[in-house]
């Protein structure tokens, strides 16, 4: 991977696999995060690929399985560009851990989350020209990345359903921002499943599985499930649990940063809000005082129903220490709840509580 | 209005118009509600109305207007039954009126919540027959009662994105449980706009306008908006705020009842849960000590995409004084929130607090 592909700002939890998140203050400077700053959610080493040997296979349930070429995808399917941003189901984990410890775990902070314009072809128009048989319900994507998981050898592998495969945002995309995906972002082909948690946006992409059922990988049928507080990982029913696709509705205060201090008087606060599914953010919140009172902060203008939103609020903080909350609505009336403590699951997925900094005003 | 057509169970909270409330132990004994039982609310005295002079009238952006008589609906057009539950956005305003009061507004408990097997015609049915012209966008929906709100009087009116509209699951619904639909539900004809709010399903329909934009009712324009807990009735600003279409995720413990007095031992608890937009409740957890710890509810086995489920727990309580709480999760890992107090808002919608009830165990 080339070095400029990343950034030295990053936060890195992990150099291997690479595992780093993006430092809030850039964040929310810009509504798309500069590819070099993207997040990085890897369980393998990154793949070293071919472009010119590279092809893409699908397979399973189809009339006529397809091995196509990147100049084939080109050249011969429409071309999009769908802006979207994507979200780790792991985001915001760090303060479920601080409730109880999950060992083996990546302590993401608000960080993995990001947004870019992602260019490619339209999932439905490729699986259209293979034909999907009646018996295909689902379809499961393969990248060139190989993990261990739970013991397991397996090429990282997730599925979402086929309805959502065919909706029109559904992307296999090659460019990120107008330019030739970066290395560490998936090149050459990499699945872009709006509204859904990142996993479903499989990097490296090698292969496209149309199945009656979900993937039987250990990504599918173990991980990114949402079991109950009561629920240690040793006595999971893996049968059980609730398969996570759409993203529950979130925010996160980008500046000021937990523990800042500032001067007393009026305090620009700033940040982003991301709901799943399609479901625009209706509405962010804003309280100098840990809920008790609000204001509404202003949500800028970008954004679509498969973007975050990013919004800006000012408070007049008196001196002393206050903590700052943000919490949003998406367009449905979902919001978040107060605290994270009864969202604590063993894997630590999906923390959406009320996002919670302390600043202390001098 | 029959009098077979109002059981002496339900709670009353205005005679005129008839509001009134499911009793919570009746709600949840039967996966669909009796229509005697179905939860009333209405803005205005409910209208008489001869079926068979009766036509309802599609007008507005539509290429060909039409009058159709009851008999032209069911001889013309394809036949659906959908099993949806409608809530009001109003349930559970109670608790956010102990919070700070609301004057004027009624006190629902978790009483505003019903379901029914609706049989009529797909309302993209009759819109196709109309023709829908490319200015459409919206598809208006107005009763032959008439209120009067906000001091004006206007026959009771309430708009749908024409997005939703087109969508298999929204009917215009004749029967109840395959029985002609009762006086007091709607007859002869409503609407059923599953997934969303209560108040989008409008009962003795008289006329479907398309149109560019949504409603300029005040129904539409001023009520079922979801504004700040910070603003006031008197200062909303009415451009703002969250139009309320679809449901947010919500939970209510039907039995025991709050303040019962309960043996100690093995408890039983029964309740439902709903989720909005077609989302599915995957899963509900109940508390005997106010969230601290959990267990998981058995979902009964009935429930589609349009329905609530119901759900049984049992848990063994010691004598004392227990808070007994219920929270759901949707599929798109949306949670209920832990207070009423910040989802206050002055007109006191969608509240989806955790359910707490006090039993005293003997």
């Amino acid at each position: 991977m080339l070095s400029s592909e990343i950034d030295p700002a990053l936060t890195v939890y992990q150099e291997e696999p690479l595992n780093a998140g993006t430092p809030l203050d850039r964040l929310c400077q810009r509504f798309t995060t500069p590819p070099s700053l993207f997040y990085a959610r890897n369980h393998a080493p990154i793949p070293v690929i071919d472009q010119d040997a590279y092809r893409l296979s699908v397979v399973g349930d189809v009339n006529t399985p397809l091995q196509l070429s990147l100049d084939e995808l080109r050249r011969n399917f429409p071309q999009e560009t769908i802006t979207a941003t994507l979200q780790c189901a792991g985001n915001r984990r760090a303060e479920l851990m601080a409730v109880k410890p999950m060992p083996g775990q990546l302590p993401w902070q608000a960080d993995a989350i990001g947004t870019a314009a992602w260019t490619g072809v339209p999932l439905h128009a490729v699986l259209q020209a293979a034909g999907v048989s009646d018996s295909a319900r689902h379809v499961a994507f393969t990248g060139r990345d190989v993990a261990r998981l739970e013991g397991q050898v397996e090429a990282v592998t997730s599925s979402i359903p086929l309805d959502k495969a065919m909706r029109p945002e559904v992307l296999l995309a090659y460019e990120m921002d107008g330019a030739p995906l970066p290395h560490r972002n998936g090149a050459p082909l990499r699945a872009i499943v709006p509204g859904y948690v990142g996993i479903r946006s499989i990097k490296w992409l090698g292969e496209i599985r149309l199945q009656a059922a979900p993937s039987e990988s250990v990504i599918q049928t173990h991980d990114y499930k949402l079991f109950p507080p009561q629920v240690e990982k040793e006595e999971a029913d893996w049968d059980t649990g609730l398969v996570l696709d759409e993203l529950s509705v979130n925010s996160a205060i980008c500046n000021p940063a937990d523990g800042a201090a500032v001067a007393a008087g009026a305090q620009r606060m700033s940040g982003y809000a991301m709901a799943g599914g399609g479901r625009d953010i209706a509405r962010v919140d804003v309280s100098a005082d840990g809920g008790a009172t609000w204001t509404t902060a202003d949500l800028l203008d970008e954004g679509s129903a498969w973007t975050w939103r990013l919004w800006q609020a000012e408070l007049n903080l008196p001196s002393g220490s206050h903590q700052l909350v943000a919490r949003a609505y998406d367009e449905a009336a979902n919001t978040q709840p107060e605290q994270a403590a009864p969202l604590w699951n063993f894997a630590g997925y999906m923390n959406n509580a009320w996002h919670r900094i302390t600043v202390n005003v001098l």
